[in-house]
């Protein structure tokens, strides 16, 4: 998508053919900046400092970890190590597992002398891949953009909420939850997204109301609470949110608060809908609430925040009573119940293990022969 | 109750014997600081700016800004003048308008001579009629407390969740939704309270923390976004918030986001309560959904905060992409379908027109002869 009128992907080879570059997200909304990651334990650092967040975008991130690892040394061991390094920088998402499995797979059985080309060219293939995927979202949740759209007064905007980021910053490119969003836009539809702030490290009114506005999509932030009572007002046709882990019956693990909303859409009629990559699927759990484990982060992502003074310096600082606690979950899981629908790069399905099966005949095949 | 150990209210007549001295709500948890309000505009400036705020505290604010007005001039036109300027100052609370229309009441047929006088006598028993009024919320919901306390195996913390801030800070003493944590803590009962942290204003955070802090409670402060989780997880007992406006029929409009935790509290079977002062009651509204106007604050409130810094200088920043439009509605309605009881001076009761008219029969009688 476009930063400044200059077309972007999130992350992306540098001119050096070895090293990789970042939109560094954690300097945003104050200021856009790359970043070079130029070892394994540079990804490692921009996945845990959530310079590179968002679990399509972790994913790839991780991938190309792997390939500047092997560029160190492309024995067994450091690729071991690369990939459980990689793997423990955030708990919660599944994208993570699947790029390293995927790595891993690709290049354990080549020869030393092959791995590190071998590497860069799978991690350069997942990147395309998610933009490939999103892109597919996209295409599959615009029509029931249009179709509720179409349900509304003529010159009536289409009222989307969303919540934390899902957008391109999460993904490489397009986006997952906003693909669609973005594709209605470009088609010429007249969508206004409500954007939650996504407390506490403000990935919405930080990540999401930034690229929505450099691509020129009218927006509003409001705090995560208004939610309900946006809803309550017939103020939104639709949400769709993100997922960093979708379980095999439809349960969705994505960024905490996701539940109050889709609590909201169903006690006032509003479709909420979860635009995933199939790689955020994990096959191996069925019951999200008892299964996935929730990421605990540091209270002070909570307690302090960035801004800008009015000089534009950006500055930290304390917002909490001194010697107060704090607790930070990161994620939440909505049940299934609550989904009305899940919107992949195969297609729109309902959140069941049924519906999710048939999309993914291959995965139900392997689960009956395992 | 305490601040540093030391015993205040968070409104009292100055030692001059007509001013009258605040706790600048503004400043916390940075900085405790009193402020002095010598005339009706100080009282109005000092509501519209939150310097002071919580339904109760309003009300008594505004008694006082009449009270002051009187001792400017004592006409009829100055009375009108002052509670015309003070009603429009916040527009969701109802004990606004019921202090003012208690001022006028008392002071309206009185000889200009006497005004003055009983003007500031009016005020103070309105104030001291909001401490017993917030002691009587402790008393009666206390053994509610003790009940569900009972249920939990033995030296398991009692876990209450509250949002915004209805502790003392909201009312003259007491608290009305802390009321009975604080008699509760003060009996030796073991009670953790879950403090939202209560966007975009983070009373939670800035408030009740402290508040609770100041007394010694234990908690815990999170963004309002974990209410849900921290219930699927078996992490809440009871919820328990205040009021800005109750209607006839047990609907409760409060702090924007009540509506969110009660989604929460109800799809987890988690009992949540409301404790209000009857002042708060708005006998005439019987649909707090259609018929409660819900206040529009600034977009700044959500995209600006204030902090301290490493020295202790507390500055104002700005979170939010430079263009992208903030909307901020400060209250939500929570239908009463969602309360399991309201917890006021005169005792618990359900939800429901007829729950509330047994508890005040004098104003069942006063409908069924209007």
């Amino acid at each position: 998508m476009r930063v400044d009128g200059k077309h972007y992907r999130t992350i992306w080879l540098a001119a050096d053919g070895t090293s990789v570059e970042i939109i560094d997200q954690t300097l945003l909304p104050h200021r856009f900046s790359t970043s070079t990651l130029s070892s394994v334990s540079d990804a490692a650092r921009a996945i845990r400092s959530m310079q590179v967040r968002g679990a399509p975008l972790i994913g790839a991130a991780a991938a190309y970890g792997v390939a500047l690892a092997m560029r160190e040394d492309p024995s067994d061991e450091a690729l071991d190590r690369a990939c459980d390094m990689l793997l423990k920088t955030r708990p919660t998402g599944v994208n993570l597992r699947w790029a390293l499995e995927e790595m891993r797979g690709h290049v354990r059985d080549l020869p030393r002398g092959e791995r590190v080309e071998a590497a860069y060219s799978r991690a350069a293939d997942i990147c395309d891949q998610d933009v490939a995927i999103n892109d597919a979202i996209g295409t599959h949740g615009l029509p029931l953009l249009r179709e509720i759209a179409g349900r509304k007064k003529p010159g009536a905007a289409l009222n989307v909420l969303t919540h934390c980021n899902a957008g391109w910053l999460a993904t490489v490119d397009w986006g997952t939850a906003l693909a669609p969003v973005y594709k209605g836009h470009d088609a010429g539809m007249d969508i206004h997204v409500w954007v939650d702030e996504t407390r506490p490290r403000n990935q919405g009114m930080s990540l999401t109301a930034w690229e929505l506005r450099q691509h020129g999509v009218k927006h509003t932030v409001v705090a995560d609470n208004t939610a309900g009572h946006l809803m309550q007002s017939g103020l939104v046709d639709l949400c769709i949110v993100g997922s960093d882990r979708t379980t095999a019956t439809g349960d969705v693990c994505n960024k905490i608060g996701t539940y109050l909303v889709a609590l909201a859409a169903k006690d006032n009629g509003v479709p909420f809908y979860v635009g995933l990559p199939s790689p955020t699927i994990d096959w191996s759990v069925r019951d999200g609430l008892k299964e996935i484990p929730i990421e605990q982060r540091s209270g002070e992502e909570l307690s302090r925040i960035s801004g800008r003074l009015g000089d534009g310096t950006v500055v930290t600082v304390d917002l909490a009573p001194e010697g107060s606690a704090m607790a930070n979950y990161a994620f939440d899981v909505t049940p299934s119940r609550l989904v009305v629908a899940l919107v992949t790069e195969r297609g729109v399905c309902p959140a069941t293990a049924k519906g999710l099966e048939k999309l993914f005949p291959e995965r139900a095949a392997q689960k009956a022969t395992s």
